[in-house]
């Protein structure tokens, strides 16, 4: 009782909680056993709706359906760069899919991006020593090399920061090679900071007379891949050539640095096209009470071509459809409408993502919130939102429901995803089923993105979260935003 | 005192022990403390013997002498094809390598060997679905296929046996796929087993009418890549186009063709010729008192050209040599001489180990004992000998010195090694200081096969291993033959 009272006395701190006051004193309140001082109070969730939860944890905990989703894209389509052949099939593949399934209005929100593909993308020691290849792969929107490549002795720094503090005259005509290494984080926090050299090797080197931009790949394994990955286009500007090597082939360099002279050869032959083809695939739950507000789930259909896109983002398109698909399944289907997003074109650019935000401007207010599954196959381990503060209880209310599937309380400032990045922009609240990243960056981008990298029990742990969010999101009134939007 | 006199009995069933009888009553006599009647005596190592192989193994365990050998092979060389022009470099860096550390007698050796490199090797899933590139390698000896390449429906087989008993009915025009699996063991059991499929598939599957042969890569892993390996050549009767795939795109093979009917196109430009140059580099340190008597140590130099050549062989190249270089360091060389033999052309059908036997011939039955280290760089776990039966007391003083290290006792089948097989066949006895492959295979000839895959620990513990045995074997005056050489 005194924890009650307590709880109490922290509900009455925030500003617009009459909502949650008023349900305190309902049967369905459910109350922390022992919550500390500063915690809001836990939204109610019915008796009903917890029943609905259950059935839908136990089912997800035991379906094979998700896996056999990104089996049958990695099996039927393969890998499937944005604005590609093969990208079109993916969404041909996934309209067949959705509707086998039994969602409702799929169809295929078509838009245009400009197309990169690397044709050839090789990179060779010349010197010293017998010529001998490199594990290499060209960096999304890098230019062509001249006719024969680009040979060129190489300047390493040790960080991207270094190559920023370097004068003209050490970079000048040569082939810049940035030899940072990414930290291991369970939240991926590493590759913010490491992608930046990514990015922005191309124009700093650019700025500095370089001839070229060589990096020690962004990822945390020690495997014989070059991790692929978005540069700095031209329309950025930067028209260096821009490349990634593998870990042992970094260290070789450094290596031979350490001994002298290193001359490298860089040969790119880049398909880059002004328009291409793509599109988002969209399905839906129509909602029985307020089918005008929509709960957004997104992940992305587009993949790199040097893996199969397993885990970026087949595991996301799987885990998102089998969560909705046991929504569908149950006897009465939820308030509100439940959409489904496979965004075409993430990787060079995220032009799904604003097409849709584009698209879909006119009803950006009806988004209840938005969230994302693009962060490969990892259990969720925890569930962070960005909500007003007056819906914290209803955060509390998820971190509960989610509990006992060993999902932990995160913060208040949920990413949501870069495909729903534009609804949020306009004001969508969005929510992290946050997936353990330890490996992510080990197979991210890789031909190592298999289904040798997903573990099926987690993809089952990822549908039950999943299906537990959403269907507490679209079966209920709450509001998540700053100030409600109706 | 009992178990004393029972291993006197069993030692009396030997017939040729003369000289272990004689040392029982000697002071420097080990006794096992509690041997099983069947065991052999122990033979006996002197107190300074075996202070000396105390500093051996105390030195061995905190140098990082070897490690920097394959390092600098690593870096200064790379990958090292037989016959290739890397291959030579690799016998200058030898060269100067094994005269900086000091050895006497340094030189190369030279033969010429069948050439084959390829210069092209792709294979493509062309249907169903968009065209997509498989992740695989042309299997040494492999012909050239068709200008554009060839083109063929796969028909799968879940092993080499059931290749074997299908009717050419089923394989006829076909490329024939085998989708055998490896198994993980210690001791590399499973290679035995599953490189059958390597070298067997071409000639089966010719004379059942195929077009062309694609296994599933020989090794243990889950990643994405394609084990290299030698196949059966056109002068052992197959002439057809042969390729591994990595297990990824095995796995999406299979599960098309459980859909329907799969095409692939496979594209090998190989480079044959009828002889190219390769050699032995031969170092030693010459014995003291009996110089003709040769312990022979080998490695090979050459690599497939995929890796880096690190585990398949910088390691035993690195393993040996630092070995012996503690040895010479000794303030007084052993009785014996010791002969380092750094092997060419190993990995496409042992042609420097096969050069050497017939060089050596004149001196076959000089060699007292003869070991290879080429299984990557796990710890020694256990020692294995191929000795006459009366020299099983010197087995036991060799596992009794090897005990520290953790080296358990083995069999008398030892293998010796594929560089040391002509001096095997010829009569020499054989030892192996057998690694923990558990792993080795899941690096084995993929571009994997870097400094990554080599723990430092692993190799100072696989140095003492072998500068315990080489010096134990080397300044003794030991037979291990079945009928004594002299």
């Amino acid at each position: 009782m005194r924890n009650f009272v307590l709880a109490l006395t922290a509900a009455l701190s925030f500003a617009s909680l009459a909502n949650a006051q008023q349900q305190q004193q309902t049967p369905g309140f459910v109350q922390a056993s022992n919550p500390p001082a500063t915690q809001p109070p836990v939204a109610p969730i019915t008796p009903a709706q917890q029943r609905t939860i259950d059935r839908l944890q136990a089912a997800a905990l035991e379906s094979d359906r998700a896996y056999g989703i990104v089996e049958s894209l990695v099996t039927e389509v393969g890998p499937r760069l944005a604005g590609s052949e093969a990208e079109a099939r993916a969404r041909d593949w996934a309209v067949a899919m959705l509707r086998a399934n039994g969602f409702s209005n799929v169809r295929i929100e078509p838009f245009t991006l400009p197309y990169w593909d690397a044709i050839r993308e090789e990179a060779h020691i010349v010197s010293p020593g017998i010529e001998r290849p490199m594990v290499a792969a060209a960096l999304g929107g890098s230019p062509s090399t001249p006719e024969g490549g680009l040979t060129a002795e190489i300047v390493r720094f040790p960080s991207m920061a270094a190559l920023e503090a370097a004068p003209n005259s050490a970079v000048s005509g040569r082939i810049v090679f940035i030899d940072e290494r990414m930290s291991r984080a369970q939240d991926g926090a590493g590759y913010g900071v490491a992608v930046r050299k990514r990015g922005r090797c191309a124009p700093v080197a650019q700025a500095k007379g370089a001839a070229a931009c060589l990096i020690r790949a962004v990822g945390t394994d020690t495997h014989r891949f070059a991790h692929q990955g978005g540069s700095s286009r031209q329309a950025e500007g930067a028209s260096l050539p821009a490349m990634s090597i593998s870990p042992a082939d970094a260290d070789v360099l450094a290596n031979l640095l350490a001994r002298g002279a290193v001359r490298v050869r860089l040969d790119i032959e880049a398909d880059i096209r002004e328009a291409a083809q793509s599109g988002n695939v969209i399905a839906e739950i129509r909602g029985r009470e307020r089918p005008e507000e929509i709960v957004l789930l997104a992940a992305h259909l587009d993949s790199w071509d040097m893996g199969q896109g397993a885990i970026d983002d087949g595991a996301g398109v799987a885990i998102i459809t089998a969560a909705a698909r046991l929504i569908r399944d149950l006897p009465r289907r939820p308030r509100r409408t439940i959409r489904i997003l496979l965004a075409g074109a993430e990787e060079n650019g995220v032009h799904g993502g604003a097409a849709y935000g584009l698209a879909h401007a006119s009803e950006a207010a009806n988004h209840v919130v938005a969230l994302e599954s693009d962060f490969g196959a990892g259990r969720v381990w925890r569930f962070d939102t960005r909500f007003g503060e007056s819906a914290m209880p209803y955060a509390r209310a998820f971190q509960r429901a989610l509990a006992p599937l060993g999902v932990l309380p995160g913060n208040n400032e949920a990413d949501g995803g870069a495909d729903v990045s534009a609804i949020k922009d306009a004001g969508a609240p969005v929510v992290d089923l946050s997936q353990d990243g330890t490996d992510y960056f080990d197979y991210h981008h890789t031909p190592n993105d298999t289904l040798y990298a997903i573990d099926p029990a987690a993809v089952q742990q990822n549908v039950a979260a999943w299906a537990t969010f959403v269907y507490l999101a679209a079966d209920s009134d709450w509001s998540f935003r700053a100030t409600p939007a109706r």
